[in-house]
């Protein structure tokens, strides 16, 4: 591709010499070499082509990397990537060793802050604002951040304190009316009214009217009245931010380059927090991203002519056939409803929510409240069933057990993308099993295949208890084993053998019959299945038989392996005893004597379980 | 105590016979009661003070259990439990086997949600709300939510919301300007505003002038023109809430039965979602907890007629030893900057915050803002320290985790309260450590006393990286123990032995003391110091010369157990071998195939590991 102006670019200072058609003539540019870039590795292309004037425009006017932008979620940082000293190595984005498709402190100056997951900027760039303002420093700080994301408890809270944390503060709304899928809720809808104006017009037109027909006198009270009615009820453009302390900049066109530097150069330097809302268009300059942005928002390679995927159509794989099991679900299960955060696409809920729009609730990027809300449904009576990635499940977790597993509440979360991703250490599904296994009433359980998915997906519904089932993306290649009816608890004995065994968790069953058949040994291969509760005699019987071997797709020490060394180390009268809160029980409020004494946690009680351990060993 | 009408109240249906007289004089019997109660079991003695007239207005007017109230945070729901058939058992409240401090399902069908956390009550209750539409129910459902924890995000997440998930919904907005502190940020100040109607006011004023001085024609536009401006800026009541779909009704004063009731009755059948703003004093009717509302917030026992406590202070505590340390530390290091979530007192940093205010951030109750802001200051070159309370540290894990510890930034996070505490299941601190000993780059220590606690900070501060520091409440009792200066990853050996070894966390190593006294052996005690990283090679010694235990205040298999198991597994060949991915590596981007290749989880590494540690076995 030829990049006769991004050429000239080595590093933003350079934009600050370019005529406006050089400029518009970059513009193309750099939309030519995402389009190009995108449709080899894969990655994020709907908002990299709908952000490019923006980048170009905050790069003309600011003075990276003494000024700094946090960019949120970044999935959007690409131009930024090429606009700062990245462009040669920009054909490696998303490739091993190569550039991260996110921004990332370790890979370059100008990317001040990393990201991954939703909801951080504004937080983030108060605290650069903060730090700047304790050193009296002059740099602008700049959060970029989606309408989707505004939603996020996070970004709110952080609203919230903006006034009394920083001096000043640019937030840049990147408002292109989606996350992934299109934003939901009152902010979103907030924001569409101010971009359409139509309430703004109607209460032009009604305070028109209502001065008209008011010459003086007594009927003024009442038109007052009438005036204070309408606009308690009707709507000023950007009231909600000046009321968070914020001064509202726009809306603007996020795809004129002249508008865009003209409001960044006026607001530079203000003396006080400011929203520019930036209206921009998901996957602009490119026909077919425009028209469905879901689909192009991250994809795999594709043919950049046509947008046609050249990765072969598999047949079926987790996140389908968890929505397929869930289609059948509410065929049968009145009660059963499904909750997602801003996933719908992602967790193979679209076709239930054409479906069963009446007990489907996408509630944005909110995954504290989708599992607090789930709580509060199952407490009412429904049985609810939450859809999200592992990852953002992090974000949920007091929420899961504050208002799920304390409560021991028939709620079934289905955490999707668990294991390792391609997308990087923001997005690996390897954290939250450390915690969820901690929880009480919680049972944690990983399918081989997607039929066993399926499979546990009815039996959890049934147990009427919470439930996690932990599953990878894509499919498994796992599909031609059998799956025999799950059994709370237990393991599956895929393969039996004698010189030793091999316990995996869920898709690492396949790891596991692969290195049984390079071994040649006569190998035992379990699928574990339930992490909680674990099948802790038939792994017991194994290990006092042959060597145990376990595979996991989790973070070390976090998950099986932990469970299997206690026990082990129980079983075998290791040289060690702990004393802790019991698992499994929830320890009630009183002093902490009287629950000390309830738990064998007094001096006294732990002297006399050391004195008898003694004696057997 | 006499308590003539509340004897005759034996389920909240009793209370709709009740003249205004008696209504007014079960109040007064309600006061005493608690007063009473609280000054002997201690307990939250201000917020259920403010509450007894907005809780008899509710049960007056409202049917439960068929209506629902879900209490947000549930430490003000002593009235409500006096109303619901609990007054006979309320003498127990908090003590040892009687009733819970919060609102708990076991415990009544008039609890309909637990709750011990801030935030949660409108998305739990709209999962109530959504859960009564989809079968056509016609019970009312009702929130009950503070100032302080509207700000929070969960709440916001859940308010974006509302609209879109349910028809109708009931939120009581409990403002008296406090969450345990004084409530902070822009949403507090908005109430607040509307309160005292200054710009309301204002706004009325100018409409009238506006409208006077325009009779007609060209002056017209000017005229709205202005209009529009002054209505950007100014304000009119409730508008925040009206944009995100709920009517707004009030402020209506908290106090005033038959007001309280009147309202209660007109919203009851509103068809939309409704927020009732409704002002209430913390501590109503008792001078001394009016006066000092975050002292009486949650209280020891104390003399109800003076309001002094009876427990004779100790000398120092965790918390204090803290707040000490913070101060001497700040006068030292200028960029020190520390960050509270509503905890400014509980956490020891009162006198912090007032001798620099310029670097103390009470952000409100906003764990996921603080640890978020946290990062984004130390990324901007400040040295924050962050001090909450453990159990509410589990609100924010993915912003310890995003934010802080994959980027390793220096941020020191100090977890009060951890343990076992009074208050119950929802406020053990023993769930956190799960989490936090999976994060990248980050240290856990506990101190065994208060000066350890001290030489911990400056040693976590001067560690450059992420620290979290856990200790529990109040004293440790071992302050007459002699502090050697920590030493990076580094145990300390408190008392030498032969017998036996007892490894103890921060202040169980006085649990530790205390068993040995009893035992008689030659015991070896160590004061573990550093969970991670751990001093691995001094344990292991240890367990190839002798029996161990441990001991923590921790919940089991989650915390030294959980790491001494793994290295004596590890280290005794004992018959069992993990595959997973490695602890404390950040695995990057890249396709999984390869990233199995990288960290030998391949089919072909792992049988070939296999091999190796068949031969050795």
């Amino acid at each position: 591709m030829e990049t006769p102006v991004l050429n000239k670019i080595n590093h933003p200072a350079d934009l600050k010499e370019l005529s406006p058609a050089l400029l518009a003539g970059l513009c193309s540019e750099l939309r030519g070499i995402i389009l190009d870039t995108v449709s080899r590795n894969g990655g994020h292309l709907a908002p990299n082509l709908g952000i490019v004037e923006l980048t170009v425009a905050l790069h003309r006017v600011f003075r990276m990397p003494e000024d700094k932008i946090i960019w949120d979620v970044g999935h959007q940082s690409y131009v930024h990537k090429l606009l700062t000293g990245r462009k040669d190595r920009f054909s490696t984005i998303r490739t091993d060793g190569g550039l991260s498709g996110f921004p990332l402190r370790e890979e370059s100056e100008y990317d001040c802050f990393s990201a991954g997951h939703a909801g951080t900027a504004i937080s983030a760039a108060m605290g650069f604002a903060a730090a700047r303002d304790a050193r009296n420093g002059k740099e602008h700080v700049i959060a970029v951040i989606g309408d989707g994301s505004l939603a996020c408890g996070l970004s709110l809270e952080a609203l919230n304190n903006v006034r009394t944390s920083c001096k000043n503060l640019i937030i840049i709304l990147n408002d292109n009316k989606m996350s992934i899928s299109k934003s939901v809720g009152a902010i979103p809808n907030y924001l569409n009214r101010i971009i359409t104006g139509r309430s703004y017009n109607h209460f032009k037109a009604f305070a028109k009217m209502a001065v008209r027909r008011m010459p003086s006198g007594a009927e003024i009270i009442g038109g007052i009245q009438k005036l204070e009615e309408a606009t308690k009820s009707l709507f000023v453009p950007g009231v909600f931010f000046e009321e968070m302390g914020l001064r509202y900049i726009g809306p603007i066109n996020g795809h004129k380059l002249p508008e865009l530097i003209e409001t960044f150069t006026r607001v530079r330097d203000f003396n006080r927090p400011v929203i520019v809302h930036v209206i921009t268009e998901k996957g602009a300059g490119c026909e077919y991203a425009k028209e469905a942005p879901e689909k192009f928002h991250g994809v795999s390679s594709f043919n950049p002519h046509t947008g046609h995927s050249e990765r072969a159509v598999s047949g079926t794989n987790f996140s389908a056939a968890f929505g397929e099991a869930m289609m059948e679900l509410a065929g049968k299960e009145p009660d059963l409803v499904a909750i997602t955060a801003a996933m719908r696409s992602g967790t193979g809920l679209l076709k239930f929510s054409g479906q069963f729009p009446e007990r489907f609730f996408d509630v944005g990027i909110a995954e504290e409240h989708a599992l607090t809300f789930a709580g509060g449904l199952a407490a009412g009576g429904m049985r609810p069933v939450v859809a999200l990635y592992a990852t953002f499940l992090q974000r949920a977790l007091d929420s899961v057990f504050h208002d799920i597993c304390l409560q021991n509440l028939p709620v079934v979360i289905c955490a999707d993308r668990a294991g390792i991703v391609e997308d990087g250490p923001t997005h690996h599904g390897i954290y939250d099993e450390s915690f969820l296994l901690a929880m009480p009433h919680l049972s944690v359980l990983a399918p081989k295949n997607e039929t066993e998915l399926k499979a546990m997906l009815c039996a959890a519904y049934n147990r009427k208890a919470p439930v996690v089932i932990r599953y990878p993306r894509g499919a498994s290649e796992l599909e031609h084993l059998p799956v025999p009816a799950p059994e709370w608890g237990k393991a599956e004995t895929v393969r039996d053998g004698s010189d030793l065994a091999i316990w995996a968790v869920g898709r690492e069953v396949g790891t596991a019959l692969a290195v049984a058949d390079r071994l040649g040994f006569s190998c035992r291969i379990v699928n574990a299945r339930f992490l909680k509760p674990f099948d802790r005699d038939l792994f017991l019987a194994d290990a006092s038989r042959m060597p145990v071997f376990t595979i996991e797709d989790n973070l070390a020490g976090t998950g099986l392996d932990r469970i299997t060394d206690s026990l082990l180390l129980n079983e075998k009268h290791c040289p060690v005893h702990h004393f802790a809160w019991p698992e499994d029980e929830i320890i009630p409020h009183g002093t902490l004597p009287r629950l000390r004494e309830k738990y064998g946690m007094t001096p006294e009680a732990i002297a006399e379980k050391i004195r008898e351990r003694l004696k057997t060993s």
